[in-house]
């Protein structure tokens, strides 16, 4: 049996997110495992980092996937770009230690979200950017994301009706990157996100730069520990997993 | 009545090209026309800098249109990315001398060709690049490139069938950007190019990077003016009209 370490692109456009759902919804996990029965004539689960939802991007999920195989990792990614579709690559396959798992090792996530606030809309950055027409106030953005850095209770972030052990967790940088009326690109690494966190960050971080939320709001509305104190959930499209450190 | 010269992006994967053509087919400039008929009232034909094929990009083709109305540049552009599709939007409107014609008046012309050389391939660059998973000589397409630059018979460059008054063109700048194994990207500007001529030009360097053809052969290659003798078209989903100066 080898452990196998995949890193993942994927265009998530056509993609109804990362995990397995009954037929006939086209999911990622679903889509690499049918490509690895084919090419390895087995059956396998594998495990995601992180379960990226439906639309979202990637330029380097990690997924790992434990089968009973002859083939060398290179020669195992070559087989699989042969039968997946053309938005999901393997990019990248190792071979991992036996005890290596994909979500549980994971230590840092590190995500990108890519907004346009041209005054026109941009066709070329559609697929993968939220427009924004008013312009933003870009350094209001960036007090901001000071205020949400850190290790916080981040109940306010998580979508509606989620139920998890801790609503705390750790946000180690979180930088407004551009300039107003051309691309704006959010960066946000941390330890684990809750459901819908980041893009809800995202979309609390526009309204800041669109003036209707005072950058200095944000400690309040991290106290209270509310989801509909927080921003709109920002569109799936502007967002990609960029890297997965372990 | 007012000239209007118009920027244009597109997003050209689901355009069967610029031109007009008879339903079904749907067009770039078919599509600004029936967006400029619903936002002024008037049934007007735009004239094109060039006329993409199918599935080729722009960020900033130019169209002009004379029309009836008493809009404005400004307000006609939000108008006009008010109704029109997606993947195709007008990124700036600007009043035009009266004689202003988007295609006699063009002076020049830059394209992109961009290509991913990775060893694996790359979903999020699908839509706009060509994959060439042999790693590229880049230094021997520089030197083809650099063969092909300048005033010459591009005949062996035009799409088979064509009929053209001469077929000489000048390319006032061929470069080749990037690194194997990463982006390889292709910078193309002239006066004017003949059918497919950018796309034979971008298959011909592929060959020569991918070591099937030296690029001491360009001078014959030319001499030839034979279709037949130079490379395969590179597919559109690479191409993108940059620019139009005038």
């Amino acid at each position: 049996m080898s452990n196998f370490r995949l890193t993942l692109e994927y265009d998530g456009r056509d993609f109804a997110g990362w995990q397995v759902q009954p037929p006939p919804a086209r999911t990622v996990q679903g889509t690499l495992e049918e490509a690895l029965a084919r090419v390895t004539g087995r059956r396998v689960r594998v495990a995601g980092a992180g379960r990226t939802d439906a639309g979202v991007h990637a330029e380097g999920q990690v997924a790992n996937a434990r089968i009973d195989t002859r083939l060398g990792p290179d020669v195992l990614r070559r087989a699989l770009n042969g039968v997946l579709p053309r938005d999901l690559a393997v990019i990248r396959a190792e071979s991992a230690p036996e005890a290596f798992h994909a979500r549980r090792d994971a230590r840092r996530k590190l995500y990108r979200y890519c907004i346009w606030n041209g005054s026109s809309p941009s066709p070329l950055r559609d697929a993968r950017s939220l427009w924004v027409q008013r312009p933003l106030h870009v350094p209001a953005m960036r007090e901001a994301a000071a205020a949400l850095a850190g290790t916080h209770d981040f109940a306010s972030f998580q979508a509606a009706g989620s139920v998890v052990e801790t609503t705390s967790r750790t946000i180690a940088r979180l930088e407004v990157e551009g300039e107003a009326g051309a691309e704006v690109r959010i960066l946000i690494e941390g330890d684990g996100f809750l459901r819908h966190m980041v893009r809800n960050l995202v979309g609390t971080l526009v309204e800041v730069g669109g003036a209707r939320r005072p950058p200095l709001s944000m400690p309040a509305l991290l106290a209270a520990r509310d989801r509909r104190r927080a921003g709109a959930t920002a569109a799936a499209r502007g967002l990609t997993l960029v890297r997965v450190s372990y």
